[in-house]
């Protein structure tokens, strides 16, 4: 397994991750092969980012009917398992719901396993395609020779292709359009100072990190032309749940004119939820704030706010770029098109 | 010398400080008898806060006529030592030259000495002074029942008295008026997390902390009724200079409607500087970012954007409360006219 492959599928067994929660200190493969160990590593953030979560959904499933007789009853109870790991992301839930439609279509418990597998590896080949559609579409929302601020993690590590949003800045680094890179660090979990960081350097684009304090400062500044992030789910007018801190970079690019646009698959569109008022919010335990894994720096004890996503108003964003085109205000309409039109990946 | 107590005068000898960098874990209190020592301590932030700024450099003009010949060469070297140590806060470099005027106009070693020493000790008495009639003129700005959300540290840590917008704060839970206070982790030196958490659970308020990249969401859920931060350079029109991040949070809190005051002392008020375009901002030491201390989360070596601080433009501020009364907008005629009062602390 390459250092830097997030999930790689093993038929017929399970998976093995890169265990997040570690990098940059560490490189550590973990083998999962039951359903448990899945659903521990989803809540504790080994396996992360949306698309990397529906990925990890369907090889749950397919996990779930080769521990079990790959009956209704196991296979409903493995969606639901998996479905409660974390709320937020539409992707994991989704995924899970359309391996086990597929599964009880089918008849006989080793046909379903097969079924599943073969779900799950043409998952991970159409995540693959749909981030090169995606960062293609990107690409000219980065004006030329500028820095572009992003946020979180939304590269390989968080889809296992080339990323969602960190894929279109990649591609434009490469294509010789993007001239740096900025990082926020991301508290509490540091996707951006651990993840980001290293992905980048990886790809040999110039960065600078800063603490989530110095967001306003730097939209300020004028040093940077573009502002991108990812998205765990976006409403049907818009509104889009993100990792925490995604809010209020929307707001200092608006006060100064930097677009503010989300890198998204079309999958993280729900377009069931009608805007960012009904989408369930996912908060953490108190002791990931005051410190950082053991490093403690606050009292111990105290009590902490900790949601894992913030939800951007709509009227903040300048575009939403999926796979299969770009959705530009108002969204509803743009966004319920793109997600009937055929998938670029498919 | 209590543990909460920031910085003592030794009249004669030098100062005592308790050293910020090693709180919460560690109370040590630290004597300081050398210009060299109390320059290497301001700028390492041992001791911080732009009002005990203008203490410390009062008392270093002291220490440097103590241990000089205390003449008119010496003491403007001391001066220009202590000016250079941070640019932001204008109570330093003002607190330095009005010592070196009165010091300049004195004639012989020995009153000199005895004259800086007894202005420090008065400028620590306005300062408890100015901070209780501070805290008066606050107190109509917190919503009764409501909780407020704050940043950094402005409290007796940051003042030597009750502390600026922390002292608004904790005045206002001791008259039963505040229910709550949250406090922001304050990236990357963590006063927040650190000393904020500490003073306010000393002074018995219920205190829950959040990442910075909570703010937004945090204002956007209705649970704070103000925001209250202090300031560490306000310009003539109104423009504040205050701890990276609290530009976030006025974005966000005028978003949501929720007031966004400022509390800090005339002497704040720099009535020489025009705008916030003007104020000179500090950049610090890269690896402040990507860890803290000793513990490193982001790959070595990586560039940073790390400002002390951020300038809230006037229009996101509601008002703007001193010793000496308040100041609403337009803020150009009320703060001149405030910095032209005489203070309620002589």
């Amino acid at each position: 397994m390459a250092a830097h492959e997030p999930l790689r599928i093993l038929p017929g067994i399970g998976i093995e991750i890169l265990d997040q929660t570690l990098l940059p200190g560490e490189e550590r493969v973990v083998r999962i092969c039951t359903l448990g160990a899945l659903c521990e590593a989803i809540s504790a953030l080994r396996v992360r980012g949306a698309p990397l979560l529906g990925l990890a959904a369907a090889c749950g499933m397919a996990i779930a009917a080769e521990t079990t007789d790959a009956g209704d009853d196991a296979l409903r109870e493995a969606c639901a398992a998996i479905d409660k790991t974390r709320p937020t992301a539409v992707d994991l839930g989704d995924a899970a719901r359309a391996a086990l439609a597929r599964a009880l279509a089918a008849q006989g418990a080793q046909p379903r396993r097969e079924l599943l597998w073969a779900d799950a590896v043409d998952y991970l080949a159409r995540r693959v395609a749909e981030d090169r559609a995606l960062a293609a579409h990107g690409r000219s929302f980065i004006p030329h020779g500028s820095a572009a601020l992003t946020h979180c993690n939304t590269g390989a590590l968080a889809t296992a292709g080339i990323g969602t949003a960190l894929g279109v800045l990649t591609t434009a680094w490469d294509a010789g359009v993007l001239s740096h890179c900025y990082v926020t660090e991301t508290r509490p979990l540091l996707q951006g100072a651990r993840l980001t960081t290293w992905e980048l350097a990886r790809a040999g684009v110039p960065t600078t990190l800063l603490p989530d304090t110095a967001v306003a400062s730097l939209l300020a500044s004028g040093r940077v032309g573009v502002a991108v992030t990812g998205a765990d789910r976006i409403a049907a007018n818009g509104d889009t749940a993100n990792k925490v801190g995604t809010y209020g970079i929307a707001l200092a690019a608006a006060r100064h004119g930097v677009p503010f646009v989300i890198a998204a698959p079309t999958s993280t569109v729900d377009i069931s939820t009608a805007s960012g008022a009904a989408i369930p919010v996912e908060f953490r335990a108190n002791d990931e704030v005051g410190g950082f894994g053991a490093h403690r720096w606050a009292p111990d004890g105290l009590d902490a706010y900790n949601p894992a996503f913030d939800v951007t108003p709509a009227d903040l964003i300048t575009a939403i770029v999926t796979e299969r085109g770009v959705a530009r205000p108002p969204f509803a309409g743009a966004l319920a098109a793109l997600k009937a039109a055929p998938s670029a990946g498919r």
